[in-house]
This record gives structure tokens, C-alpha cells and sequence, in this order.
């Protein structure tokens, strides 16, 4: 045949995307025996320094220590034990492991998890590279929605001659197919696989937030050990780090903020105005030079099922938090995690309730997040549409998030992370309105 | 003198309404050995008719057994140890004691504890009467805001010369004056007290809700032993009850809604249709002769600071609440309880700290209260600009409650009522934006 070896034409789940939630499930199925074939559509330069988040879930660490891809994230990662709130200028720090029976949770990038991921993919793999750079997807067939079809014995990843699903890609200059018993579709919000799914079977939920966030990267250590949450009448602030010489911080910026208009001084000043604290007034983030500015918009969406036929979806292709909750990458994870072991069950023995399953038990974990999510950003932002009572019932919120250990417990419990696949409710399932 | 004995011309605290504030205020201070005299605007028939609040926290239900008011209440009254949740088709019942550490709710009407406090007024004070029906406030004279001028070692509720608040009203034809001590302003949102107040030092938030309550008396025995809170994609609905052969039941409606436009018939199907469940779909409301019709607006208002000089704001004078989260005849009783002590400790001691803090204890507990309102009734309605996204929302923070005991445990503290006054913040308090 005239292809190379090392671009194959089946493969049991042909992953779209290579990110962390497209790395991560490649990964995991390599560990259960499950061929799979990644597609990148970037090169690796730029998989690698896409910034995200970093803050990882109790649950999430779990998940990478577990598949064999957290030595480097152990030595390096910072194992934090709360976050600080700050509002009203007071200043009230919340004791995760104390408030939920024991969690911590991580700081360590997605930058970094996705060239741990690359390189053990790299490495272990010598037998061809199931992971594509500049592999461009340009459509999916998803193929027939009944999964029989699929070949449960074989070991090749060659699929049966029918059930199959496609996708095509360009690939070297080349148009390339690769059919696969199954597709995930791990490409983002913007991809291909979300626009995949047919629009009379899927509803998309939607929020756009009425504001940004202008996030930096400055060249200084954080002033802080762990992140401090701001509401200010000044609008939400954020300080968060990268690593002990790499401080990460936000402001809250009107949409269509261009981050010219934000030079370097402007940046620290407004950030050290929403940080002060009336029994600390002389209190001063730690100052350095900018080397990132970007303005980030704030927005949910959801796209219901997560699944048609033999496409799945995960992570932000399916779903949107805005960053408040530091979700985005947690549920991810979850995503993938659930959907390993639904294709490692259906392979093992033929049994298909993993995935017919895969939907409803992401989806309760997702709107779970959405939920705490929205809850963080409209306690913590100031809207332009806000009312005097509005901000009140804020300062509120956060007064007993700062004097009542059950509801401190409630954000602690969600912020440190649910675990993995919720429990099912006792009574059937929401359905949408 | 030409005035009978019974209409005294000076006192200690002039109460002006004699709803359930400032009855239990006259009561709490006739304990304490603080004359007063209490002025209600409407005749005595009028003010044991008028048709509100029934669910009272545990705190409430101690402060009118301590000051001897709950004889009746611990007969007829229903003792509650939860409510129950009603969501997409799904039933949760929260139990209170087990999610608090022992906290109840009673379910007695305030009419019957109006009736109550007014017949304990009338029977004990033999020697004139402090409480005049058919006393219409028309002015408040709040005096000089320094208060040393206050007579503490006077029993005889005679006021030093300098010093005082005057009270005007009209009384059996006659335009009389009352001077006092102090004015405990107990008249509601739209009396005289909240009015009195300088627009220059006081501040008012609020906060209107996009939707109303239809609600209905009916002879039929409750249709379950406890409130029923249904969140339901036509709209909100309540069953309630206030004695074992009355059910009290409420509907969402559109502001603006003429009662006459829901026949019995319709309000029967309505409320049969908000409350169904998927489990039983044969579950239906005991129905039984509609006895009384009401559209109740839902809003919200705080009056900040709730003190001016020798005017003392409380109950509804001071704050309105939607009535979801059952709190405003809870904080009124907060509200006289605090103030009561306060005058208590300053006519024994000349101690003036709990007058002068008597506005921001008060306002901690009427902003958390004010919040869990706005959380409640955002959490169950249907606004009318709701997306679908926002139902999603609803619903995932419903299935939390529902299967998290700690978000259980959140609502229910909540609920079934903080302490009476709040402890101060580790930090200054919040301060208006």
C-alpha cells in the first residue's frame, strides 16, 4: 500500500483532538488495551503552549496519577489547601481539607499536563504514532447509531467491513480517511465535532456573561501561597500562579476590551485596588514584568446528548464554563475518565452500558458545574446592569460563606470537586423544558 | 385634665402599629418592666383579619414562648420537621432536624398569634389601656439623636423635659400627642415610620420581582403533613396549610393578574398540574370550598440604617422580603427581640450599646435574610426572560439540594432560622457601595 505504516487507516476510537481531554483518553485507552489514533489539527509547538487552565480537582490528580502521567506534575505541581476570599475589604480563607473530609486540590497547568501527555504518548508508542500533528479534520461520518456492528474480539483495531464511522482529515498535503469503531470528538467548542452532530437531535444551552476577563502572566512570584478570590465595586479580581517565579492574575474587563488599553502599570494598580484590605492597607501584590495579556470572554454552553450514533463528545466540545469555577479542564478529565471506561467495558466483554450511559452521567456532573460556575462568577463579578440591592445580596452571600461552616462547605465541596461520576437521582432524570 | 386616664400623654416607647411587631415589642417590654403605649391605625377586627405569614422559625417560636405569648400556639399549631421539594416530576423531602441539629418549624398563622398578643394586652393592663385602636399616626417628631436625655430611673413613663420624640395622631376625633422616649416605628412598608426618616441619611434598596402570587384559602385538610415548594416549567406553586381542616395554597401569576380571572375550578387544575409526579401521576390536592382570593406582589426592600435619632425601625417598617423563603414575620420578631433587650438593658442601666447597635445587628440578619429569599425565589420561579439555560440551572441547583446533604443542609439552616442576632464579622461590616 502506499501509505506509510505510521498513518493508519483503522483504529478502534479515532480521537479528534489533542488537547488535554483528546491526550488524556488516549492515554487511558492505551492502558486498557484499546487502540486509538489522535488527531491534531495544530503542530506540536503549539498544542503545547495553548494557555489554560491549572487548577486540577482532587479527582482530577487522581486520574493522572492513576494512568502513569503525574510524576512530572507531583514533583512540580503545588498542592494547595484553600483559597482565599477576599470582599468588602476583609479577607476570609476557606481550609478545603478541613471543610470537605480531606481534599486538596493542584496547581499545575494544562501546559504542562498536555507535554507530559505528548511525550509519554511519543515514547511508549513505537509501533506507528497514533498521535497526528497537523492533521486536519475535515468532516466525520458518524455512521450507524447501532453499535453492534463494531468488533469487540479483534485486537488490530480493524473494524468489521460495516458499522464503521469515518473521518476524513488532510494530512501531509494529503486527504486521508481513517474508519473507527468509534469516534471522540475532543476538538473544543469550535470544532468539528460539535457542528457534527445533527441540529434535530441535539439542543445547544447557552449564557454569554456581560463581561471579560483580561488575564496576564507576569515574571513574579505570587504574592500569595494560594489564590485570592476578589469582589470589588471595582469588579472581580483573580491572583493565581503558574509555578513559585510565574504569578497568573486577572481583572474583570468590560466585553470588547482591547489589552492595549491596559499598559503594565494601569494592570497592577487596578489589580492592587481590588485587592486592598482595610486591616492590611498597606498590602501590595508583588510586582514584574508582563509577559502574557489576553482578554478572555466569559461563557456556558451545553450541547445535549453529548453523544450521536458512534460520535461522543468531551470536554469543551461538548461543554463551556466560564473560568470563575476553574471547571473547564476538571470536567474534561471527568469526561474522558468516564468514556475509558465505557469503551474498556464495551471491549471487555461486549457489555454497551457504558456507553449508552455516557450522556446522562456527564451531563449531571456538567450542569453541576455550570451551576457553581455561574454561581461564583455572579456572586464575585460586579454586571453592568447591577443595582445597589444587587451588590447587597453579593456582599451577603459572601458574609455567610465567611461565617457559616455549612455554606462554606458547599463551595469548598464543589470548588476542591464532586467525584467523578455522580451518583444517578432517585427519581428519573431532568428533561429539557 | 380633660384627657381620660386612658389616653396617656407620655411613655417610654411609643409603638406605632399593632401588628404582630409591635405587639410583641409592647409584650416583650411589659416583661422587662419598659411602659409603653402602642398606637394601631385600624379598629380591632381589622388588624386579627389580616391575612399573612404562617411558618415561624425556631427562634420565633422560643421568643413568644419566653415572653409568655405561646400558650395556644404550643396547642393548635402543627410542629414541622421539613418540607418537601417538588422538581421535574421528582419528589426530595429535607429533614430539618437531621440537617440543622435539631430545629423544627411551627405552622401557626399570624393572625392567630396578632389575637393572641392583642387579648394577653388587653387582659393584663388594667391600668389604662397602652394599646388604642383606631389611632392613626399622622406625624413623628424623631427629637434630638443624642438619647442621655431619656429618663432611666423614671418608672413612671414620664420623659425628662428636653429630649423627647413626639408622636402625633388622631384619636376617638381628637388630634392627640404622644411624647416618649423613644418611637419604635412597627407600621409596615407603607406607614408613616419608614417615611419619617431624612431621605439625606438613610438609604433605601429594592428589588421588584417579574411575577406574583395568586394565593388561596380553602376549607379541605392539607393534601400532605408539610409544605410542598414546586418548581415547574408552568411556574411555581406552594401548598401550605394553617390548621388541619384549612390548606393554604399559592400560584405563580403574572404581575397584574385580576384573582377574578382564576375560577376555583382553574386554580384546582393549575396547582394539580405544578405539583404532579412522574413516580405517581395519580397524586392530586384535596380540594374543598375556595374561601379567599389574593395577588400578593413579590418584592424586596431594605431601609439602611434601620434607626434615625430616637426612631427605631422594625418588621416591614424596615425590610420586605418575597415571601418564598417565609422570612418576614421571622424578622420581625428578630427585629422587636433585639430592640427589646436594648431598651431593657438601657431603662436598668443607662447602658446605651444595644440602642446603638441595635441598626447593624439587625441588618446582618435582614440581608441573609434578603438573600435566602432572592434564593429561594429565583431557584423556583419562572421568570418571564428565562432561557432555557436559566431552567438548566434551576434544575441542577434543585438536584444538588436534593442529593448533597450539605446543600440540604444550606437551605434548611436557612430556613428553619438563624440564630436571632447574627455574631459580628471578624472584619468591619459591609459598608453601602
Amino acid at each position: 500500500m502506499s501509505e506509510p505504516e505510521r498513518v493508519p487507516r483503522h483504529t478502534r476510537v479515532g480521537i479528534i483532538g489533542g488537547g488535554p481531554a483528546g491526550l488524556l483518553l488516549a492515554r487511558l485507552l492505551y492502558r486498557s488495551g484499546v487502540d486509538c489514533v489522535v488527531l491534531e489539527g495544530r503542530d506540536r509547538a503549539y498544542a503545547e503552549q495553548r494557555q489554560r487552565a491549572g487548577m486540577l480537582e482532587h479527582a482530577t490528580v487522581d486520574v493522572l496519577r492513576r494512568c502513569g502521567a503525574g510524576a512530572r506534575m507531583e514533583r512540580e505541581g503545588l498542592v494547595h489547601d484553600g483559597i482565599e476570599l477576599r470582599f468588602d475589604g476583609r479577607s476570609q480563607r476557606l481550609d478545603f481539607p478541613a471543610l470537605t473530609g480531606g481534599r486538596r486540590v493542584m496547581i499545575y497547568a494544562q501546559t504542562e499536563i498536555v507535554k507530559d501527555l505528548i511525550s509519554l504518548q511519543l515514547s511508549e508508542l513505537s509501533d506507528g504514532a497514533p498521535l497526528l500533528f497537523d492533521a486536519e479534520v475535515t468532516g466525520i461520518d458518524p455512521g450507524p447509531a447501532n453499535i453492534t456492528g463494531a468488533s469487540t474480539t479483534s485486537g488490530s483495531g480493524t473494524t468489521t467491513g460495516s458499522g464503521h464511522a469515518t473521518v476524513r482529515y488532510t494530512h501531509e498535503g494529503r486527504e486521508r480517511a481513517l474508519s473507527c469503531d468509534f469516534v471522540a470528538g475532543c476538538d473544543g467548542s469550535h470544532g468539528v465535532s460539535r457542528s457534527a452532530l445533527p441540529a434535530e437531535v441535539t439542543r445547544t444551552y447557552e449564557r454569554d456573561y456581560p463581561y471579560s476577563w483580561l488575564g496576564v502572566l507576569a515574571d513574579a512570584p505570587p504574592s500569595s501561597d494560594e489564590l485570592i478570590y476578589a469582589h470589588s465595586p471595582r469588579g472581580f479580581a483573580l491572583h493565581s500562579m503558574r509555578s513559585p517565579s510565574v504569578s497568573r492574575l486577572y481583572l474583570q474587563v468590560p466585553n470588547g476590551t482591547d489589552p492595549g488599553s491596559w499598559p503594565d502599570e494601569r494592570i497592577w494598580d487596578e489589580l492592587d485596588a481590588r485587592f486592598a484590605l482595610t486591616h492590611d492597607p498597606g498590602w501590595r501584590l508583588r510586582r514584574g514584568p508582563i509577559t502574557s495579556k489576553a482578554v478572555l470572554p466569559m461563557r456556558s454552553s451545553v450541547v445535549e446528548p453529548m453523544r450521536h450514533g458512534r460520535l461522543f463528545l468531551a470536554g469543551d466540545a461538548a461543554h463551556i464554563v466560564p473560568p470563575t469555577g476553574a471547571k473547564g479542564l476538571n470536567l474534561a478529565v471527568a469526561d474522558v475518565a468516564v468514556l475509558a471506561d465505557a469503551f474498556a467495558r464495551f471491549y471487555s466483554s461486549g457489555d454497551t452500558g457504558g456507553l449508552d450511559g455516557y450522556s446522562a452521567t456527564c451531563l449531571r456532573r456538567v450542569w453541576r458545574a455550570e451551576h457553581f460556575s455561574y454561581f461564583m462568577t455572579t456572586t464575585l463579578h460586579t454586571s453592568p446592569a447591577q443595582s445597589a440591592f444587587d451588590t447587597r445580596l453579593q456582599l451577603a452571600q459572601l458574609d455567610r460563606i465567611a461565617t457559616s461552616p455549612t455554606a462554606a462547605a458547599e463551595l469548598a465541596e464543589n470548588y476542591a470537586g464532586l467525584p467523578l461520576a455522580l451518583g444517578a437521582p432517585t427519581s428519573p432524570p431532568a428533561t429539557a423544558p
